[in-house]
Parts: structure tokens; C-alpha cells; sequence
């Protein structure tokens, strides 16, 4: 066995704490410093000059499952504390912002791809649409610390954002279905490929509310007959892990959204800070840092030129303003005034693992040349930095003038 | 990214606390419902029947790793719960004990694989002292955690047996080294490189203690300045990583010597209690379980015949005995009384990973048939088996004696 993983895990808790606490000091959420942690461990900065030599942790397969573990234990918590109750009530609202907050990137997407690709024939206008579906699925795990930190989660704000991803992502999902199953041409054609994944997705949350109910029950029994024992918080940790691996499974739905459900089963238990508190220790004290690190870790600069360079900066900012106006004018439709619309727009800028987890499908299906990977990764960076520094200054900016007003 | 592992780790965290509930019940140790749990996922009992289908988990790198971490935390939390005026107290004896329970198990094991391997030549006589070998390693999680649940894990005969399966440890991964070293023909002589091996223990306490004594500083300074803060736990859940990776890397000393040395250095804050329990959280919830159920997911029982049951029969026999006897002895010489002393014989007996280990660096060797695995194995499941089983039985004949004593 190599041992490597040890030195790794070390490095990674170490630094992520470090520049967690740095960043704390300086205003920042801790995320952004774990994310730094790993940018330095990972040798983006000085990779490029070096050839690769002073990387004192690289991408392997232990520390993504590791780090999958991390996100779906995160998105697991994220679950165990939403509020059903208020859940139901911005429904409808949370689809509609999802709505909007994949539509209006996936139309500036294309616009921003056109000159680059042309619309010369099928082929180049699948890789403009495919652009546009890179920047629609909104990694909410960096704005769900960044609230939890804050302690917004529970806020109409927070549940609007989170139950929007939750939407986002699916139909993020059907839209990657249907523009690469257009792509095959051997395939079945696109209106039964989509037909398929919408009865798919159906099947899913029919199922997965259906035996949740069930184990809703069950849980309730549980917690009655054994209070604050081991038991409860690691069957619910197996639910989590068999929800997530059922959406990946047998519906190819994302794992953090079978995992997020999973939490919101059993959201309404007597012992739910119970569970929550378990998950969170076991988590932050391994998966989380890994996983935040993981994506700084990831990261290269190679292989970039003007051209790409160009079009990194449209795309990144076609990404950035094009959740911001989404989310935000619909949150602003539904009756959210314009700051907490703002913070919703903010909120949805995140991308993440599974922004790269599409293109990486685009390149393996050669839709998009893999040179354009680094401005996805530029992306990702950028929104997760800006996304919880904004957060942080608009909710404080909010603090101190209900301070103001409390005071006068 | 394949997701199967979010399935096995759900089916692995409801089997072993189902079967470790059901055992509990029954009166044994829950580690045994663990290895049970794993023995069913992993398929060794219909296997053989089924032709290798319906095997729900598979050995793999994945779980293998995350054994490992939950191998390494299980002997930190150990390390940390050392009682260091205890084992000072008990130091020469510990060391009297695992002499006596590595030199017995070698010479018993050479005897019983004598009829099988003959002595005729000089390759042969070094494969009988190489099944000697495998029988010296004690593993000492198992123990630990059925003296933990016992709470017995702080008295003398749990000091006696910790300290004991340290020492055992190095002594074992010397003549492991001496041995394949007399077995390399190109090897440049058996003295140098037992001289090496000793030296590089030597070396690897030293640097150690060393370092631990500056780290010991570090942890007291930062518990007074940031008292029930999460950087204590994971900065010593760091520094237990960096131990268990030096001790394998620079030293080739097995991690949990390391990552017990980690918690040995830590065990005299004001704080080790609340990092003891961050860490206890985090390896139930997960790697504890994956660890004790893999050992039961490792082991098959095919390609067996007569003449390897036999020397199945014999090998587990004399490892069973062996440890009984020699370290038995050893503590009774030491001063122990007769139950003591077969409560340290038997909490030795556990061979786990480290016999594994050993088997197959002397199958790939070619020192000793791979058949002979099967051997191995079937000892590390008894042992495994025995060893809490027979301990709880002597710790509660003694409680039942003291509370007649007390309310006579």
C-alpha cells in the first residue's frame, strides 16, 4: 500500500485550517480558505514555472471519493436543516428562479461561444449550446457553508437559494441529456432521449418521497425508543449515502441531490440537531477539507492563450451576470425586494464540480476542445470566491443598518 | 466516477451496526457483529457455492483506504486514552511480554510447518521461520476496542497489553526484515540489513519523541489559548496523519505504531478528552466500521484441501497458544496473578492486517505458497473471534466475583 494519502490528509487539514483562520481574520468565509490551501498544495501558481516539480499534493482517485464523501455529507446537512415548512412555501418561487437562473446562462452561454465556434452547421451550434449548459448547473455546497456560517440557512433567502439549485440541478441535468443524446447521432433521436430522462427524473422523486415517508416513520420510531444513540445519526448517514447512489444509479441523477433529499426526510425529527451535529463533526473533520481543497487542488493554468484568454473572461463574466440577472429579476417578480434578490443572484453564481463534471462530458464526447477546460476552471474559482465575499458583505451590510435602525 | 462505493459504505454502515447490535444482545463484543457484517457483504460463506456471484461488496483501493484511516484513527484514539505514568510503570514488563510473545509464536510456527516445508534445504528452513514470523504480529485494534467498551482500556492489563503489541510490533517488523533480508540472494548480507532495521527504529523514536516533546508544547500553548476550538482536533488529527506517513515512509515502521505514538504525545492535555471524542465521532460514523467489516469482506475460504486444513488446524492452534503461553507467562514471571495473566496472554492473541501483511510479502517473495493464505486467514477470524469473546467472559467472571466479595 502507498502511503502517500497519510502526508496528503495531513497537508490538506493543516493547510485548509491555516488559511482558514487567515481568512476568518481578514472577513473572509473559511471556504475561500481552503479553496487557497489547495491552490497552493495543488501548485497552480508555480506549476507552470517549476514543469511541474513542488506539487506537494496531486489529484488522485482516493481524494476525490473522499472528497464525493465530503460534498454529499455536506449537501446531507444541507437537507437536515431546511425548513419544510418554508420549503413549501417558496416552491414555486424556487422553480421559477431555477427557470430563470438556467435559461438566461444558457442563452448568453451560446451568445458568448458564437464568435469562437461559429453556427456554421449542427455540429458547431451543439458546441454553442453546450457552452451555455456549462455555466447552468449552480454548485450550491460553497454558498451553503458560507450561509451556514453566517447562520442564514434557515432564512427565506437561504431556502430559495438552495431549493432553487435543487431544481437547477435537474433540469441542468435533463438539458446535458438532451443536447448529448442530439449529439449521438446513432442514438434513439433527442425527443426519446428527453422523454427518458424526464420520466427518469419523475420516477426519482416519486420513489425517493414515496420510501422516504416510510423511513420518515421509521426514524420517528427510532429516535423515540433509542434517544441520542450512535444508531440514529449512522443509519441516517447510510440513508444519505443509499439516496445518493440511487440518483447516480438508476435515475443519472447528480449523488448531492439524492443526498440533499435525504436530509430533508429526516428534517423533522425530534433528534435532527442530533444527527446534524454527528455529520458535521464527521465531516469537518476530514471530508469537508478535502473536498474544498480538492477543487483548488484540481485547478492548472496551462495551456492558455490570447484567444482562450478572450474568451475566459466572456464566458466568466457571462457566467457570473448571468445567474445574477436570472435569479435575481425573478426573485424580484416573486416579491423578494431587491437586496434579498441580489443576495439570490449572488447566491447562484457558484460553480463547481459539476460545472467541470459537464465539460469534462463535452470534451470525452468531443463537443468542446479541451483547451477551453481552463476557462471553465477560471469560473469555477472566481464564482466560488466571489460568491461567499459578497454574501458575507451584503448579509453584514444588512446587520449594520439594522443596527443603525435598532439604535436611532 | 463510479459510484458504488456510496453503496457499499451505506450497506456496510447498516450491516455492522445491525449485526453489532444483534451481537451486544447476544453478549459479544460488537466488533465481532462488525466482522460478521463482513463476512456476509464480502460473500465468503456462499462464495464457494455460488461461483462468486451475489457478493454485494468487493474488496477494492476505495475501502481499503478508508480501512486504513479508520485503522490509524482507532490507534491514535488508543494513544491518546494511554495513561503515560501507567505504561512508564509497566514499560519493562511490556517489553519482557512481547520478547516472550515474538519468540514463542516463531518457534511454534517453525515447528508446525516443519512436516510441511521440511528443512532439508536452506530455502526451506527460511520458509518454516517465515510462518513463524506471521504468527508474531499481534493486532491490537480489536483488543483495544473490546477493552474500550469493557472501559478496561486505562487499567494495567490494558497498559500491559498496549505497550506489549508495540513493542511486539517493532520487534516483528525486524525479523520480518531480517528474514526476507536472508532470503534476498542479491541482498548485501543479513547482518547490514538487520543493522539497518534496527538502527532506523532507533532512529524513529528518537526523532519521535523528539518532535513530539516540541509538538506536546505546541498543543498545551494552543488548548490555552483556543480552548474547545475544532483546530485542536484536526491540527492533532494532523499531526496523527504525519506520524502514521513518517513511521511507513522514512522509517518502514507500520503507520498505527505512528498515529499511537500521535496520541501518546497528546494524551496529557487539558483537552485530550474533547479531542479524543471529535475523533471517536469522526471514526464511527465511518471508517471504524469500514475498517473491522473489510477484514471480514478480505477473506474466502476457497482452494482448500486436506493437507492445507490440516495445516490450518495446526498454524491456528499454535498461534492461539503460543501468545497465550508466552506472553502469559511472561506477565505471571512479571509479577501478574494467574487471571491477569491470561487476560494478557489472550489480549494478544488478535492477528489482523499486519499478519496479512507479512503472508503476502512472503507470497510475493516466493517464500511461501499462496495457497497458505487461507491459513492466515482462517487464524485472523478465529483470533479475531476469540480474543473478545474470551476477554469479556474474564472481565465480567471478575466483576461478578468482586460484587459477591462486596456484598458478603
Amino acid at each position: 500500500m502507498d502511503y502517500t494519502f497519510l502526508l496528503e490528509l495531513a497537508l490538506i487539514l493543516v493547510f485548509t485550517k491555516v488559511f482558514g483562520i487567515i481568512m476568518k481574520k481578514l472577513g473572509l468565509p473559511q471556504v475561500v480558505g481552503a479553496i487557497v490551501a489547495g491552490l497552493l498544495l495543488g501548485g497552480a501558481i508555480w506549476s507552470p514555472l517549476t514543469g511541474g516539480a513542488f506539487v506537494p499534493v496531486r489529484a488522485s482517485d482516493t481524494l476525490s471519493i473522499i472528497a464525493e464523501i465530503g460534498v454529499v455529507m455536506i449537501m446531507f446537512s444541507a437537507g437536515l436543516e431546511t425548513d419544510m415548512n418554508e420549503l413549501k412555501s417558496t416552491g414555486p418561487v424556487a422553480a421559477l428562479i431555477a427557470v430563470c437562473g438556467v435559461m438566461v446562462p444558457l442563452g448568453l452561454g451560446f451568445l458568448v461561444a458564437m464568435p469562437f465556434f461559429g453556427i456554421g452547421d449542427f455540429k458547431a451550434v451543439i458546441s454553442c449550446v453546450f457552452i451555455g449548459v456549462i455555466i447552468t448547473a449552480t454548485s450550491v455546497s460553497i454558498t451553503v457553508e458560507t450561509l451556514k456560517e453566517l447562520g442564514k440557512l434557515k432564512g427565506k433567502v437561504g431556502t430559495a437559494i438552495l431549493s432553487a439549485a435543487i431544481i437547477d440541478d435537474v433540469i441542468g441535468i435533463i438539458i446535458l441529456t438532451v443536447v448529448t443524446g442530439l449529439d449521438n447521432p446513432s442514438g434513439a433521436g433527442a425527443g426519446a432521449a428527453a422523454a427518458d430522462v424526464v420520466l427518469k427524473t419523475v420516477l426519482f422523486f416519486v420513489c425517493a418521497i414515496g420510501i422516504g415517508m416510510l423511513l420518515n416513520k421509521l426514524f420517528k420510531w427510532l429516535v423515540k425508543k433509542y434517544p441520542h444513540r450512535r444508531r440514529v445519526p449512522i443509519m441516517g448517514l447510510a440513508v444519505c449515502f443509499l439516496y445518493a447512489y440511487s440518483a447516480e444509479h438508476f435515475f443519472g441523477i447528480a449523488d448531492i441531490t439524492g443526498a440533499y433529499l435525504a436530509g430533508i426526510i429526516l428534517s423533522n425529527l425530534k433528534e435532527t440537531g442530533y444527527i446534524e451535529n454527528k455529520i458535521d463533526i464527521g465531516s469537518y473533520m476530514i471530508f469537508s477539507p478535502v473536498f474544498f481543497a480538492s477543487i483548488g487542488i484540481k485547478t492548472t493554468f496551462e495551456g492558455i492563450n490570447p484567444s482562450i484568454l478572450l474568451f475566459a473572461l466572456l464566458f466568466v463574466a457571462a457566467g457570473l451576470v448571468s445567474k445574477i440577472v436570472g435569479c435575481g429579476a425573478a426573485a424580484k417578480v416573486c416579491g423578494f425586494n431587491a437586496k434579498d434578490s441580489l443576495k439570490i443572484g449572488i447566491g447562484m453564481i457558484a460553480r463547481g464540480e459539476v460545472a467541470l463534471i459537464v465539460a469534462q462530458k463535452g470534451i470525452e464526447s468531443g463537443i468542446v476542445p479541451s483547451v477551453y477546460l481552463s476557462a471553465v476552471i477560471v469560473l469555477v474559482i472566481v464564482s466560488s470566491l466571489l460568491a461567499p465575499v459578497l454574501l458575507k458583505l451584503l448579509f453584514k451590510a444588512d446587520a449594520k443598518r439594522e443596527m443603525l435602525i435598532k439604535s436611532a
